[in-house]
């Protein structure tokens, strides 16, 4: 797994499991993964000769995440092991405005979006859609952001004053917002997740419930149709996660990605295959695992960094205040802001459910609940 | 963890999601935990230099078998890390006599014993008892076996003509063998796990029914009452096995281990906190996780190696034909009767529960179901 963030972490987990040999490429040894995997080799993955150097050996190569260069990937491919997902694939998650064309060919419900330029263009789709308008990167960002809400033409412009292609669509206003989680092996098999509710704070999730309450059964088999659809046709190997606004006049697609994915961390609790043995069971062209939900309500709270680093010390309260509450850490070191692990409850009342996740995360971030 | 073999790997599992530092002390960097664990020092654990290098700069040291000796668990411990178990605890694990002695002191029900040094003392016993009678190694054992059932003179002469201590005990008609897992922090909090069955063939394990079928509340209370009494007894800081008898006079203690327990797989997908989990909160002195079941039925089959080592290859096989049947395999080599990992199945009907995971197991061993 190229990449060691936590993803690739909670992947090393379910790789002993299987009994499988697993190596990420961390760039320092202190990354999340690399602190635990005994297979960590330190590289850089825009660097072509360490992905080579890494990947030598590997049967199946994956990704913790979608920043490797599509040259390199290509090289990759030419190079021998089996790369999943591929290039073809992973494009659509590198390049947005790719993304959202192949969306809309696919007749697959999108926001209204237009490639823009200058401030003008972004004021002409403004007067369509009305403000404010979202500016999303093409491809990557700055200050570690792609994704812009403007409320003004000047707005727009410090946007569109960075040298960083960008894009215009339109705000969508909505009741909620969903996940939908489905894997895909090579020999086409595929299987979906229960359809999950992410709560988001200033782009930034917060909290995952699953399944998503006050779903309609159409709607969630709607979201797994179009994700399932979507694996096939882009030809994604692994995971693909696939974000939805649900509005009042359906669902829209907000973002795909290719890999284990935020939205499904309930999963190792919670569903009888995890999404991290189900990506590698995928990418190894293993039959799926069970992606049924093991208890009736499963909740998730990230946990944000604080001012103070002493996580440890607030264990002994969580664990004993909610002996059921499961921590999962990313032994990260702590920033304000930083997510460095989550916490999953599980029971049979979403209301409760939620709030012993979001207790036991909020007071191991700050040490108040 | 001192000692690298599966209890270890999949304590480190468990580590990772707690996000605390863990390292183990392998034999060698092909044991099954050296495979998995960033933290593997490679050391012999009879040696006290290796022991104490080891130990320097850990926090706690535990360990995933009983065979450190016992002045080295004394040096150990006055060198400075918490050592939970201590040696004060592990004494009863390694000296099976006096294990029986403290036991008995304490009004516990065990199966009839007495030392014996001669044959002429197992006739004795033998004339009250009948035959066939039990030798069991006070410590260790030979040709990786510590328990001899001996159906003559003849037999018992043939075990004691070896250089190792024995002790003779009845044999025990039983109706079940039957596990109660408990776990005890330093502060003396305890918790204990449902109550499971055993079912071995010629003294080794070969699947776990979780719950035991067919028990009386009173029974598993029972169980669990004798189990949390001999931890508090014994001062046992982890996880503490006691495997019973079910007779048709009562439940016998029939052995103690102090570590996570073949026995508590189970717990792995079956329980709210892994034993290997607990075993972690336990040695940290946090408070302990929620021990209740996450199934109605749990059923674990263990793995034995065949004459073909190609394991990975029948994966597809498994996986295909019971997508739910979860693996965990410890990546040893094969060698015929050896174990090589352990499937489990969960569902609401305990007959197809066992039944999935012991064809899982079977195909996985041999090819066949």
């Amino acid at each position: 797994m190229v990449g060691a963030g936590q993803l690739a972490r909670m992947t090393c987990q379910a790789a002993i499991g299987l009994g499988v040999g697993f190596r990420v490429l961390a760039g320092s040894a202190a990354d999340s993964a690399a602190q635990v995997c005994a297979g960590t080799v330190t590289g850089d993955y825009t660097s072509l000769s360490d992905l080579l150097g890494f990947a030598a050996g590997c049967d199946v190569v994956t990704f913790d995440h979608e920043h490797v260069p599509a040259a390199h990937l290509a090289a990759l491919e030419r190079a021998g092991p089996a790369v999943r997902p591929g290039g073809a694939a992973l494009r659509y998650t590198q390049d947005k405005l790719a993304m959202r064309a192949r969306l809309r060919a696919a007749g697959v419900p999108c926001p209204r979006y237009a490639p823009v330029t200058g401030v003008s263009e972004v004021a002409e789709r403004a007067a369509e859609w009305g403000w404010p308008v979202v500016l999303k990167a093409v491809s990557g960002g700055y200050d570690g952001r792609g994704v812009w809400v403007c409320e003004s033409p000047e707005a727009a412009a410090a946007v569109l004053a960075h040298p960083v292609a960008v894009f215009a669509e339109e705000h969508v206003r909505f009741d909620a917002e969903l996940a939908a989680l489905v894997a895909r092996s090579p020999h086409g098999q595929g299987a979906a997740y229960p359809v999950v509710q992410t709560v988001q704070r200033d782009g930034v999730c917060h909290e995952v419930l699953a399944p998503a309450p006050g779903l309609a059964p159409g709607e969630a088999l709607l979201a797994q149709r179009i994700a399932l659809d979507l694996a096939a046709g882009l030809g994604v190997t692994g995971l693909l996660a696939v974000e939805f606004f649900r509005t009042p006049d359906g669902l829209l697609v907000n973002e795909l990605a290719m890999r284990p994915h935020n939205s499904g961390h309930w999963t190792i609790e919670g569903a009888r295959t995890s999404q991290f043995e189900q990506h590698l069971r995928a990418v190894l062209d293993l039959p799926l695992g069970d992606p049924r939900a093991a208890a009736q309500c499963v909740a998730v709270a990230n946990v944000f960094g604080g001012t103070d680093p002493g996580i440890y010390a607030r264990y002994t309260h969580v664990m004993a205040a909610d002996p059921s509450v499961k921590l999962n850490m990313y032994a990260k070191s702590v920033r304000p802001g930083r997510k460095i692990g989550h916490v999953t409850a599980l029971g049979d009342d979403m209301p409760r459910v939620r709030a012993r996740a979001v207790r036991a995360a909020a007071y191991l971030a700050t040490g108040r609940e």
